[in-house]
């Protein structure tokens, strides 16, 4: 990994803006909350959104550790929503609607700045997903908030989650640029540094309310990304983009 | 492969529109020829297109017999343009030309429909490239020409080119629907042939001006696809787009 800091930012030698998506680009904590607490009043459908993505984590470094093979994130999902069913009542629901409930992270809406910043950064770079979420379900996202990428990125590509070294050097392979002509957009410190090791560029999106209301996320400035902004306009803003 | 002709098409069956990029979806042969003919006066600009595509299938043919490891499209390009630059008395590009001239198949221009009828498609269906284009030309391609896709599929993610079956039901097997359920949309019937034998839905559109107006298309109806459609305007009628 590369000890020297880049020079400072400049934006003209950026071409391709790779976006993490669960809590960068869509509002995951607040769409599951709104379909469960929907569909099965009387759950607490705030822990029931926590206790679901906390298995993430987890589940994957199972993954990475050799533990268990290739998994697609949607599987994931499922083995830990089978997992969690019972501890919120919810036990007695058969296979259909564990499959249906399961496809909510294929409707998880944008946040409200998302869809028309993209537009903004499309019109002056290449903009492409770098998630951990598998094609279909970013297709999926994709097509339920109206989002337009010059192309979709996953681990699924790489057979690697991030913040493996081969997602991010992925990403600049595949437009065949060098590393530091990438920027991770990313609401996620670690992902963050994780694309900056691998020497790309890289910017934080304050998302303050990624984990609800209930549980504020830090968002103040950690030293080290190139730029940190209050949303997506304000990337934009910073880029130079009309 | 099935044997049995599946039943009549049902468009609300179908969930995934597969698309074929080169000659479907951009004009290749018309956009190199514009190039090469504004940057080499006194080429024969339509000859040197088709000489171009011409190496293609066999360039393909020897990666998939083993003969030459995997290559992206835009390697193999490359080779053939190197192969035929001397040909058309243009020896003498150096490499920063040769690079340039190279990146035309990012920049070629979509069909007049192309992009309109698309969106009418994106309103009811998820839709994808399926194109043996490597993932960044694919990308730099929909940036160029506005195209706005739910997934880019390509012979990278499968490490097969169509009409292998790896890439066709690859596409049901990144969207987790039966292969019935994905239509192949393709200006060729030997792509549509391989889709078919798959288990796929095909529609088949006339693209009179691939080869250039010196040689035209026969687009002439052949049996066994779903649909055959004039432009990709006819096919959104016949699916029931708005």
């Amino acid at each position: 990994m590369p000890t020297t800091a880049l020079p400072a930012l400049d934006p003209q030698t950026l071409q391709v803006l790779a976006f993490d998506i669960f809590g960068t680009i869509v509002d995951w904590h607040g769409s599951i909350a709104r379909e469960v607490s929907r569909d099965f009043p009387g759950i607490d459908a705030n822990a029931f959104a926590t206790a679901w993505r906390a298995g993430y984590k987890p589940a994957m470094a199972r993954v990475m550790r050799g533990e268990q093979g290739w998994t697609l994130i949607d599987d994931l999902h499922r083995g830990i929503l089978d997992e969690i069913l019972p501890r919120f009542g919810l036990g007695h629901l058969d296979e259909a609607r564990r499959q249906h409930l399961n496809r909510v992270w294929h409707r998880l809406d944008p946040w409200p700045d998302t869809a028309a910043a993209l537009r903004r950064l499309r019109s002056k770079y290449l903009i492409c997903t770098l998630s951990n979420g598998n094609l279909g379900l970013l297709a999926r996202l994709s097509h339920h908030g109206g989002l337009a990428w010059d192309c979709v990125l996953s681990a699924e590509v790489f057979r690697a989650y991030k913040p493996d070294p081969a997602t991010y050097l992925g990403v600049a392979r595949v437009f065949d640029v060098a590393p530091q002509r990438v920027m991770l957009v990313a609401a996620h410190h670690d992902d963050l540094a994780g694309a900056r090791g691998c020497g790309l560029r890289t910017a934080y999106i304050e998302r303050p309310l990624e984990f609800g209301t209930t549980r504020l996320n830090d968002v103040s400035p950690q030293p080290g990304n190139d730029l940190h902004c209050v949303d997506l306009h304000a990337l934009a803003d910073r880029l130079g983009c009309d």
